[in-house]
């Protein structure tokens, strides 16, 4: 279906319409200047050669003070993406099951398809504030269940997870010897405090990224936070991947940790406005959605829709966005990402109210 | 073995000794600067976001046009390493069977254990000037032989294939419908002129790299060519792993194939100079070697020598190479790598030239 909407949009856009994009996770800032030339000084010092699998000692202590762990704790990652696939291919054979609440980000699913494990979803609802059942993850345990997947905050409905939920899902966990990774890529910009799931107990996997944060989508640079047994699984994969991220990207990231407050505050503001604007226009309609917690998305409902025909109409009156049924059982739902330009959001969100009146 | 030659480095180096360090496969030369600059007018010009999987349309066009193939049969990756295991893990199953030639590279040998895969190895022999024998390969395959693979120019032994070996090899694979896969990095600064895996019959997987030919090892960047049918699984395998190399990385290698001849002309002419020198200073010595054809390795023998001893011993002069056994059965030999500065070659090679006057 994202097929479809996507060959759509460059149909259009080859006959001259301009779409407003509500369909992509990418934010529409530029990465800031100053952390380009670090990584242009970076190049010309002669960072260019191969380098450790683990990632440079500098950002590894730096990740690690910012995270209250040591720095044999952390991985640098090409993206948070690669963190979850390093994740899964050390930790689940074929066979084996992952248990992830839906709506989820879809790449979860396909790696588990790749390395020929089973997923078992949890169906999560609006109507209970996207709060997951501890119920129905533990009947959806079995012998072989070795992975539960957080997504926290999570794409697409902006949701942070209560954290005596997160609590109880660790506690079953740790009770049956099951590791869980929390995807946390969107924390650093929520618009509430979240808590990482480093600080509860257990050996399990945080998976963080510079992409959103900064604004470093395209840079592929993530990490991931676990045990050092893991880690250094983990670091044993990289050395027969991709060997290393290079060096001059990794000293960007450190320019991006060194600006982070002043980076973070206006990233937070620029989503928190832009999220402010979507709650006032979408509230004046049928639509039913949480308020978002966090950046980029709304994930409005409206009873009875068929949110794949909606998303193909909606592109004839220029705006793009991905149907609910991207993110699991959610055909009545729809995924706004609010990462257009400024100049575009209040337009396109009136385009989709207007349908909704 | 290698764990223990580099702690001794960095034990010697901390005392404040100098080491010439002929065990790295990374260049001494700085990138180019015309490529630093280009990746950073591409940061500049907001090629910092996410970008197809395959790689950038005009860098796989540029490719395709240099290679004879259509863009559709190239895939950039994160190193020639990623397009390695890309291919190993898509083709291979637990159980299944790799055939290599050795001496190797140990990469091969790691992905294999990484994905249950048994490696069955053809010992080739400096004595038959590192020839693989067909029948041996013959009667290495069986029933779950699904990937046969070459290294050409061959890291260590720096021997570039007999066509008609290879022609031989690849009808065996043809007939038993069996890929091969040619990693062929050390091709483009070749001293012999050497014929790509693309030239045979069958549908194959060619692995090349900017990282020797160019100097942007910690750039990580390479690409296979193949059938469109794998081009596009290794293309969904990068879109849930790492999602694209960066693409202001893919635009420094554009401007390094727009250099490519006069950098190409300079690299091979530095590369065959120490090689000549090597082959000088060792020819007069008791050690046995094929004279190199391709950057950056000479791999003598000395008979009854136990290599991983040597190695250690040869530190304590201030020389660092790698042990034979690294690439398979070869205790006799060691891999001088030259990558030093060029004021350290002439240096370090009359040092090992003493030990086997």
């Amino acid at each position: 279906m994202l097929y479809e909407i996507n060959e759509k949009i460059i149909r259009l856009e080859r006959e001259g319409r301009e779409i407003i994009k509500f369909n992509l996770g990418d934010p529409d800032q530029q990465t800031p200047v100053e952390i380009i030339e670090a990584a242009f000084e970076a190049m010309k010092k002669g960072k260019t050669k191969y380098a450790s699998a683990a990632g440079e000692a500098r950002l590894r202590e730096a990740l690690a003070e910012i995270h209250g762990v040591n720095a044999d704790n952390i991985v640098i990652t090409p993206g948070s993406k690669w963190a979850v696939f390093a994740a899964m291919y050390l930790l689940l054979n074929k066979g084996d099951n992952v248990v992830i609440p839906s709506p989820h980000w879809t790449a979860y699913d396909l790696v588990a398809k790749s390395l020929g494990v089973n997923v078992k979803l949890i169906k999560t609802r609006f109507e209970s504030n996207w709060e997951v059942d501890v119920e129905d993850l533990k009947g959806l345990i079995n012998g072989r269940t070795r992975l539960i997947i957080l997504n926290n905050p999570n794409n697409p409905t902006s949701k942070v997870m209560n954290e005596k939920v997160v609590e109880k899902i660790v506690n079953v966990a740790n009770e049956r010897g099951i590791k869980v990774l929390s995807d946390e890529v969107y924390a650093d910009i929520s618009f509430v405090k979240t808590k990482s799931l480093i600080e509860y107990e257990g050996e399990h996997i945080v998976v963080r990224s510079f992409s959103k944060t900064f604004a470093m989508t395209g840079w592929r640079i993530g990490y991931a936070i676990t045990d050092k047994a893991l880690a250094d699984k983990i670091i044993k994969l990289n050395q027969i991947t991709f060997t290393n991220v290079p060096v001059f990207i990794q000293e960007a990231a450190l320019k991006a940790l060194e600006l982070r407050h002043q980076i973070v505050k206006a990233m937070r503001e620029c989503y928190q406005k832009r999220a402010d604007l979507a709650n006032k226009i979408l509230s004046d309609t049928k639509l039913k959605f949480t308020k978002p917690e966090a950046p980029f998305y709304v994930f409005p409902k409206s009873n009875g829709l068929n949110s794949e025909m909606f998303a193909l109409r909606l592109l004839d009156k220029g705006v793009a966005v991905v149907p609910g049924t991207s993110f699991g059982d959610y055909i009545e739902h729809f995924r706004i990402s609010l990462t257009a330009p400024d100049n575009e959001i209040e337009l396109g969100l009136k385009v989709i109210a207007e349908a909704f009146k």
